[in-house]
């Protein structure tokens, strides 16, 4: 007998099918035992009757949550008054005739059984390996796998081709300090904060490129919004022929995530009780200065002078893009030289600031881009400047050294996006598998 | 005026165009000036004549490879005599009216014009930074897209999620002493050899699962075949029932891939002068011992005592494969038992050898997989047996403690197989930024 797929049972009223799964819950009402089994799927109901099938109940005395069982049942339509409108299947149950089990399962530490599992992050994340199994927490990740998916479809739409950036490198990209060291045989080697040197080496090869990589930070603080291994989305290309070329290219593929989210995903959506940010037809783009301007008036918080937005004026100027724009995102420019990396391209009209933007976000900032220096000596002098070092980075001199057109892209990271579009609390709630100081699978005891 | 890309000149003919791109070639022929232009989607000849246009002529006489140039000219189709075949837009050259210098290039180290590029290994990864935009080298990595981007279809086809893994992990998952190790804070980590761990995890929470990762190994010998960083593709399925159900998945993903490159880089394949491995309609399966035994009878060879086939075993199974099967590939199955990692389940029917196999093409392994134990007890078992600490991998554990249905998967490098496919020499031809023993972008000196 060929294996049915739970929510394909819809389609197979009065038929027997042949299901496998997972037990969700089991319930136990003398000679009637009611199973959640679920499978890749979905969840569906199986009714384990006495009188039906006295093999089948048998079996199913000995079920706990989590055993993985086969099920061979007949697809009962529910009548209107048993339906369960909370499941894609609550039209239906399976009256069992036969239960094998093809795999147990040992007592559970916590009920997993619940609509929400309701443990505190350090017990959601020791109990990674099972607590993801939860429906409501594996969710999460088919959202996050749309969200990267789609970022791969927008800029293959747009002509973009996919690259390979490494993780091992010669040195700290930026000459940040916060750069994981590996032994690397008798060397030192580095672990890559950012595909950012590659993506620029790939515009001379591709012209228009895009990259999804583990990247890694030594985040020497532990907050609700780093992780020290994020998956970090990275676009770049060629022959702009302004920086707004740049942001107009982050506009489209931030709407096409935030679209192939609500069609692909408006059942989780529905789950976190979450909506889609507002977008409106052109995402506001204000200059830093602006909105600090617009912070102080609205706040009287006079954070003018700062080189960047704090946190609460993350959150302000998205209450004012909300009200103000109709819309949840909105765009931070011109950054003061200082506070971007030293290939950031300064703006003529403007000195002092840079062709730079971050879109913000629900009060958070999403992603981070602008056009780059392609010009070799300007880009060699600006690192000297810096006191950034290049010796190692002779590759992505190449790159400069032998011409590149005028260039820009931006990068953002799949967890924080996924948590800022589900409303997670914590990001580590939006990685699979989260690293940080005090974490790596197992806590650190200290 | 719209820039127009290179290959759609084509369509365009008697009509003004602007170009952007570099230029490949210049071939001065005193008042006539020839340039090989190329942008992201191809290579279109540009001629430069003094008596239609002095001041583009006067800008040509400054250009040098690399230069990155626009050109607004006249799209004309050539007469059949000059026709030339090699090049997709050969048909038609544009006529110069006007070219603009958008950024200059030193001059280069070698000769880049040429239809191959004849460099010693060492300078061609010397200079990546250069050398990727050599068209022929620039084509090895549109396969290796392919290869990597038909996996995920191929596997989306067949209902199967994919997941991130990460590259941090608490310790080395196999055991293994080849695995780099990192200061992680006041703690050490390791980075990931495989997402094995991870995609059994993460059968119990989607339960057809794939992962495309960058995988990093210590390996410690300098050969053609092997880096230190590799672009994994791996995938992971539950309730099988049985393990040839694995190989039947990898069969389907690997013909997919193939057709895929066959349809999408047919130029590729021209240039190399490669050709699509021949596939049967069924890839030939056969036991380790069996293969042994054919080599003997062929070769005279007697390696039917080792655990593995020798480089020369692989070479000559292929050649048999081929000539009696009509197949480039061949699964070699039934490895023993020690060769294999502790949670790969032995045969109960064969004890002593595992449910396991490789995939051997064109006379090396091009993937490797198998079913998995998936009870408890005795996965837990096997990796005592071996000695192997599964202290830090709890999270591991957990899914198998708490109910995993019987299960495999398999796994294989991407730059092997696009060796493998273009018939390159060595792995390093097929990574974008190969890494090894010596080199990490820069070469070490010793």
């Amino acid at each position: 007998m060929r294996r049915t797929i739970i929510t394909e049972t819809l389609g197979k009223i009065d038929q027997e099918v042949l299901l496998k799964g997972w037990v969700r819950i089991v319930r136990s009402h003398g000679k009637l035992i009611f199973l959640d089994l679920r499978d890749g799927s979905g969840t569906v109901q199986v009714v384990v009757n006495q009188q039906v099938s006295d093999e089948a109940y048998k079996t199913a005395l000995e079920l706990h949550p989590e055993f993985v069982i086969e099920v061979i049942g007949l697809v009962k339509k529910r009548s209107q008054k048993t339906e369960n409108k909370k499941l894609t299947t609550g039209s239906v149950e399976i009256e069992a005739k036969k239960i094998k089990i093809l795999a147990k399962a040992e007592t559970l530490p916590f009920d997993m059984g619940g609509k929400d599992l309701n443990l505190e992050l350090p017990t959601l994340l020791d109990h990674r390996g099972l607590t993801l199994r939860h429906p409501k927490i594996a969710a999460i990740f088919k959202v996050q796998e749309t969200v990267i998916d789609s970022f791969r479809k927008a800029c293959k739409e747009k002509g973009f081709t996919e690259f390979q950036s490494p993780v091992i490198i010669p040195q700290g990209a930026e000459g940040g300090s916060e750069v994981f060291e590996i032994k690397y045989f008798d060397h030192k080697a580095y672990l890559s904060q950012s595909p950012q040197f590659y993506k620029q080496i790939m515009v001379g090869v591709f012209e228009k490129i895009f990259t999804v990589n583990k990247t890694l930070r030594a985040e020497p603080s532990v907050t609700t919004r780093h992780l020290t291994e994020v998956t970090t989305l990275d676009a770049e290309f060629g022959f702009i022929d302004s920086w707004t070329d740049v942001m107009d290219m982050a506009e489209y593929v931030i709407k096409f995530m935030i679209d192939s989210v609500n069609k692909q995903n408006a059942d989780v959506l529905k789950i976190y009780d979450a909506t889609i940010p507002k977008v409106s037809e052109k995402i506001p783009r204000i200059k830093l200065q602006e909105a600090q301007g617009i912070i102080f008036k609205r706040t009287g918080r006079d954070n003018r002078q700062k080189s960047d937005l704090q946190p609460e004026d993350e959150r302000e100027i998205c209450k004012w893009s909300l009200e103000e724009k109709g819309s949840d995102l909105v765009f931070i420019t011109h950054y003061p030289v200082a506070k971007r990396p030293f290939y950031t391209l300064e703006d003529p009209k403007d000195p002092g600031y840079t062709l730079s933007f971050d879109l913000i976000g629900r009060g958070t900032e999403w992603m981070t881009g602008g056009q780059r220096i392609n010009d070799y000596d300007k880009l060699v002098e600006n690192a000297k400047k810096r006191g950034i070092d290049l010796k190692k980075s002779e590759i992505y001199l190449q790159a400069f050294r032998y011409g590149m057109p005028p260039e820009g892209g931006f990068s953002f990271g799949s967890e924080r996006i996924t948590m800022c579009i589900l409303g997670l609390k914590n990001i580590r709630e939006g990685s699979l598998f989260p690293r940080d100081m005090e974490r790596v699978d197992e806590r650190f005891s200290h």
